[in-house]
């Protein structure tokens, strides 16, 4: 895996989370970047969130570099809005840049004041140890319940030569990105005009962080940042754009698909498949509810071909549908059949329904062009235990 | 307790579940009651909601018997329609009356051909054991994961003297009534004019099984029932009206509570409060997210005075507010305080969360007069045991 040019990463443990493990963390771009970002829809906001969106303002869509810290979310707190400015002109004074030019990002429980001296006295010690090859130190030290890192990347090949596109991302509970993902950072090496990034960003998410779901549960921090420093040395044509776009795109999916995979508790990556909705938004939305049902991930869990509950949740949905028109296929065996029972194999079933991998496939049949892939995972015991008692 | 005048009951196993356990019941009203009913609003709905529905226009809303099966929920298959209607025949034929005053109710697995004969062979011996009596043993029969049968029952002194409600319900898993319940019976004694009979459910559901969750999945077969006879000789005259409904919501309240503390798995029951909102339904949306939020409900399993989750979980309600000026109060303690952590003994509450009852209250300061009342259950591993293999 070749990263993008231009970039430097470091992380350290500054005693934010109780166990040893680093917390904080930095990518820095050698020059400035161009950068736009995605934000949680969540009412409630963290102060990292509101200071993110004050400093791409007033940088005009610029980011030196993202000050990340995981174990506590910053959010809720008297001391925020404060502990947020503070850390990031620690950072840019580490970095001697101006404090709008770092993207503050924070992942941990919600609630608990974070001392902000945590942060500003690793800084210095930080920066001084940055180096292009610890990209995978730092996508292990801003996980919290994941198990493993979630890291992708992508080489594109443009007319004049290749570019690269490198994205971590950490999240395991309280995953159902609405606007980004819970805290996901994509890094290019080509130089791509600001006021093209954010279409291309937004475009990117729709079609990966934002169809995919752990819980239900949209967090209050959630970030996804793209950084393009120019330091391949070639620029985004408007002819290279689609190219760039299915390679940001296959990023973006891969990171959604390992978030959903690392759910909290889960075994399974549920891949949802609906075809012949009217429109994407309608079959976005069955999707999304057939993800969020805990009943259908359950049944999943336990290897239980019952589309009954797939049928039910779709129902659910609010959207309108025929149910004599629905063809329902798990692991590539036809369920449902015109809304009943299709005639298949129980034991056969069951056995390819204890794969790794589990695809549902929900169809409507007649015209309707809308379709929707969306990434979940099963429901276990594992969930209940991990989130009985994440905070104490 | 005293149960309404003029009602007879009766269940007998009929071989639809495997286990030996009553599965038919039957409640017959000695002469065709008044009746209204609300229907799930779930897009897929079961042949017996779909029949129910145009028997009680057939009938002009008159019920003489509500004909109930656990175990398979006559949904999603060939021959849902026709069995619907072969077995109202024959309630209809073994009590001499007309087949459109039978009200078709059933619950349990989704897509599996239900047998007809298995109902219409129970029903004459069933018909010969009704008696007044029978109550509590329709309410067993009717159960599929519950653990406890759930009834209520309340007196109401009338001008003229006293009348009688009674109610039944059952359900513990794909509990998220947005019309009714998975299934309801409300009986009464009194004489209602068809024309009220309606409003007064339509009210009494809407504070109580329509604000009640357990998993969030709307099930296929939701119906809630009210019967008016007329027995006691007493007509439910427009000044009795208030103190009847009163009386009606505190019984619908009832079973809906018991419903959400027989939640499969479930070990405690939560109720939550929302004030202070602009209105009742902007409450009900913000207490229907708390409610339906994973990461709540395993936080009170693990009696975790985790608020940040219930402040994110209304953040996502899609009601606007002011975190700062949110307080909340668990178990009567102040947690959160203008959106901030409130001091407070987490050992003492700790202690407090292991009780069987937990009060989630959120109060949104201001003058805004709306709130909701909302039940909903703990999630536990009980939850994930019962549902990963229900059907096999």
């Amino acid at each position: 895996m070749k990263l993008p040019l231009g970039y430097q990463y470091g992380s350290t443990y500054a005693r934010i989370r109780k166990v040893k493990k680093d917390d904080l963390a930095l990518i820095v771009s050698d020059t400035p970047a161009a950068a736009a970002a995605v934000f949680t829809s969540n009412r409630v906001k963290a102060a990292p969130v509101v200071l993110a969106q004050k400093n791409l303002k007033a940088s005009k869509g610029k980011v030196k570099a993202i000050l990340i810290n995981a174990g506590n979310a910053n959010c809720a707190t008297r001391t925020g809005d404060e502990v947020a400015r503070i850390t990031c002109e620690a950072a840019a004074q580490a970095l001697s840049v101006d404090p709008n030019l770092i993207l503050p990002t924070s992942t941990g429980v919600i609630g608990v004041e974070l001392d902000p001296s945590k942060i500003t006295r690793s800084l210095p010690g930080l920066v001084k140890k940055l180096s292009p090859g610890k990209f995978q130190q730092v996508a292990e030290a801003i996980m919290t319940t994941d198990l493993v890192p979630k890291t992708a990347t992508a080489e594109v090949s443009l007319s004049q030569g290749s570019i690269h596109i490198a994205g971590m991302t950490k999240g395991s509970g309280m995953i159902q990105p609405l606007m980004a993902t819970t805290l996901g950072f994509l890094m290019t090496d080509a130089a791509i005009a600001p006021a093209r990034l954010r279409p291309l960003l937004k475009q990117a998410a729709d079609a990966s962080f934002n169809r995919m779901s752990v819980d239900g549960d949209t967090s209050t921090n959630d970030t996804l940042a793209l950084l393009a420093n120019g330091a391949s040395g070639l620029k985004l044509s408007a002819k290279d754009e689609p190219v760039f776009l299915d390679a940001l795109t296959y990023v973006a999916q891969e990171l959604a698909a390992q978030i959903a995979r690392d759910g909290e508790g889960a075994q399974k990556l549920i891949t949802i498949q609906v075809l012949g909705a009217r429109t994407d938004d309608d079959a976005t939305r069955i999707a999304r509810t057939i993800a969020n049902s805990p009943l259908v991930k359950t049944a999943i869990a336990g290897s239980d071909p019952n589309w009954g509950r797939i049928l039910s949740a779709a129902g659910n949905s609010g959207v309108a549908f025929d149910p004599r028109q629905v063809d329902i296929a798990l692991q590539g065996m036809l369920v449902c059949e015109g809304g009943l029972a299709a005639n298949f194999s129980e034991k056969e079933l069951k056995k390819r329904l204890d794969a790794k991998d589990c695809a549902i496939e929900f169809h409507i049949r007649g015209k309707g062009k809308g379709h929707a892939r969306f990434w979940t995972c099963d429901f276990t015991e594992g969930y209940i235990r991990i989130n009985a008692s994440y905070r104490t």
